[in-house]
């Protein structure tokens, strides 16, 4: 394996040739607004040392990847009755898709689905006024990149939250659909508040491989969940974390990842590294076009696959 | 990490003592005439040694588990214009499901349910007689699991084949669905009789076991595809292979795995080992209630989920 | 044929024996909370006499039979454009499913689903404060009745509406997501105000008959629509008046129905009469199960089938 | 209302004109064949005669429409028996549809859908050969028309049977699936072999009309079945005649109907009179484009919609 500095310098440099690099994000003002030739990737070791190339150090909103760090929240808090609430299989569907919900009754299949995701985040939400929960959101991630709040690295994003909340009627259609269902303990607007903020947390790639590093299991890696959970968690974004293109991911990475519709993907060499790439361009399922490609391109470079 | 041997018995013990083994499937004769009682598991080591406990040398058909080897065998021959006629990606369906053919037109959603193992079959049989195409799937079978045909550990049960053959309709109005589609090159009973003699492959743990070392892309394991394709089978595995409780296989045990309606199952670890196990009783979702049991406890004893 | 005060009679002697009278809607606590013992029917004649037995005169919550109203007023002021909007094919599902929205993208099946009635009160809703929408959807009912305001007997149940306002997560769900799909004019919250205001429109069995008269085109009926548009509506009603039991109810009644959660249906016999029945228990469909019994008793003491 | 002859004389004329025909289907050789620009029409009354226009006395495939006379047969025969094994309600689906037989388990939805009209056909099978059984279908056909053998104006096209036989995988496929959840009662290929026969039924516009006489209800009229059961035939043709297309027939025309991939349509103006068209070019819905434009013109210039 060649060294990880140079890996992934020509990642960067292959990559700023592509003609095709997706679409971005339409459906908030915010997002659409992203310079679409931007491109980053960075590769957090367990020893703290972090390799990047390209625009690593601008902040991006993580969107769907924050579902990652509720999840590990939720599951510290709840263990495992927060599957009473939520399923882990696979939804062979969009997103945002809703007719699973209907036929299994308010119960999404996963964690990593915005239906799902919305769940977790009402489970995490009970007792809690929505300040407190964000702010620990935040804490939770910014502890496990290793940064504390005076250096506003990761923070939230008000304008695209409150853009969300405007424009988000699909989100607001699976949150009413599920509290119809009774699977929403609090109001659904406060749910939705809080999901809202939750994904329009930012970052850089430098700050999201620093956060991901908890999900390697590696000693000297943070540790944040028990070394079970972390392994359940892996196996979740491994059959879950790009929606219905997570068989595709697996089949081209065989790395663990999570995507977000802001052009962001955290995956996990369990044992080894964690890795952000951002680019904002999506392809046909939502995920980043150039980020899933340098994901493929780093584990072929690296021999990172988990399939051997 | 104890040594394998007693990790074995253990679990062989502690599974002995199981009162709920679910139901052995019923829908052909066959295989519902199994004695539910049996257990048996193996580790097949790249150095070749195989650990086993319980009923480890008794026969049992692989059913399903032989799409692996179909799918292996596909690969090698067409490669990757084979994801033309099929997809690889999870279909949140049962095993037998039609639904998602009609919405996405006869092109199945990945080899590993029934109707994508049908086109698989379809795809590899081409221009062979059935006798020719079933000789090379027991060849490659054998070669895998290095045994030759006069030892006659690993055979086609006709029994259970022509039972398929008179109680499958559902196979068969799979395959004369895909053929509405025009995804099927060959006559429909054709490929069905190849797809029933497939899935009635027999042969105990130990083969199996010492057939899937192939897929650890370990050092001194066979090598009958390229490094490549090894990991990409393993990802749809790991995605696929338990049809709609493929998430949870992956939460549970943490490693690729191939059920089959016979109750054996063919998980890889790796770089480390080749493990079968098989017990006729089904759970809810068609997959062997002990034998997920066994796969767990293993990978539990063992440290050797892909997720850290 | 009987005089029809006797086939009433008979009808409502009938039935008060019925001992399975099914279940009221309990979604809400003022439709919970009517006594399930009641039932009323009566026939209005094109010629102003009305005929009635039971409660007939005991106003009850008119709920979705207002749908026929407010497409009535639909296709009186926007005409055929309103069908790029909505469909008029039976759905197959439920009243309240959300998943053909999904497959067919924003556009619900027909307007007599709440998916599709919620579109049509947007539709009219345009250009309209809710209070003024409101007030001309009771004008047309009333003069349909031949009523005027002062009379009191069909007006809208305040407690019914904001009771509906608090608790319709389903209805907000399909709300929000035609919304996303961009097949709402108005704010979402604007549309389900009036929406669930015109399904709280509460009146008598003897005044919604009267109400229907229109949909006779009888000679000396009221003409509130033309003959044309008229007979359209009906074959709405037919099609799929009873949601996912229209098959049913045209099998068994013969007759253009209209039902509510209420218990209460509106049925037509065309160039006949209009037929009001109310009874507030449910059936398996979400469609009075008394009230459909008596329309297949009325329909076959009269011979007024449509079916010849 | 102008006299029949010559409301007919100008709907074939006006059609006559008609530049876009739709599409002739073309899954079989033989009805690929068929001559696009012909047009027929006939009004066959209950004093025995019958109005025509254009090519009212070319025979053509029936197809679907023998679902009709298949369903007046076994509710002859079984009673309300039939229903323990198929609905009565629009599937809201293509008419070949598989999807919402794994839903609801084998049980087809309506019996005029394929799968439904399987089930009918295995249903009155039971203890005949399947000569007899073609033998008894056309002579119920023959009888409802009042035409006996020797004329041979009603017949089966063997060729158009075989050819259905060679290619009907979506058939085969549904038969099978309703086999496999044990709602056939004899062999699929026996029940196809029966069901492909009644559907390559030849008639012409002419004959048709007669045949569809007893469904009027009429004095006069041919009586095979009650006159319940007449009417109970009229409400199924209503909600479920056109397939996906049934509630725009109903909006449309007003009267029940049934159509048939070969470009037929039989409609009942009960009371009245018995309608056949034919054009084989079919709509996007898989009915005859011409033939539904003709009969809505004919409902428009009659008054005979059943909706007032």
């Amino acid at each position: 394996m060649r060294p990880l500095p140079e890996i992934l310098d020509r990642i960067a440099e292959t990559l700023a040739l592509s003609e095709d690099r997706g679409q971005v994000a339409s459906y908030i003002p915010e997002l659409a607004a992203v310079d679409p030739r931007q491109f980053g990737i960075a590769v957090a070791l367990p020893d703290g040392t972090v390799h990047s190339a390209g625009d690593a150090t601008v902040p991006f909103s993580i969107q769907s990847v924050s579902k990652v760090f509720t999840l590990a929240l939720a599951l510290g808090r709840l263990g495992d009755s927060l599957w009473t609430r939520v399923g882990r299989e696979p939804s062979g569907q969009p997103f945002n898709s809703i007719l699973q919900l209907e036929v299994e009754q308010g119960r999404p299949r996963n964690p990593f689905i915005n239906a799902g995701a919305i769940v977790v985040t009402d489970a995490i939400l009970a007792g809690h006024a929505p300040r407190e929960l964000l702010g620990e959101v935040l804490r939770f991630v910014r502890t496990a990149a290793g940064q504390d709040e005076s250096q506003g690295l990761i923070r939230i994003n008000e304008a695209v939250a409150r853009s969300e909340a405007e424009t988000g009627h699909r989100n607001m259609a699976l949150a009413h659909f599920i509290a119809a269902h009774g699977n929403l303990q609090n109001p659904v607007e406060k749910v939705l508040g809080c999901y809202f903020h939750q994904c329009a947390i930012e970052m850089s790639c430098i700050e999201l491989a620093r956060a991901g590093l908890f999900l390697t299991n590696a000693p000297g890696a943070p540790r944040l969940v028990s070394p079970s959970r972390v392994r359940r968690i892996g196996a979740i974004m491994m059959t879950c974390g790009h929606y219905d293109a997570s068989g595709d991911f697996a089949y081209r990475v065989g790395l663990p990842g999570k995507s977000g519709v802001g052009g962001g993907i955290l995956a996990v060499a369990p044992g080894r590294a964690a890795i952000a790439v951002w680019s904002p361009g999506l392809n046909a399922r939502g995920n980043s076009k150039l980020g899933t490609e340098a994901m493929e391109m780093l584990a072929r470079a690296t021999g990172w696959s988990v399939f051997g």
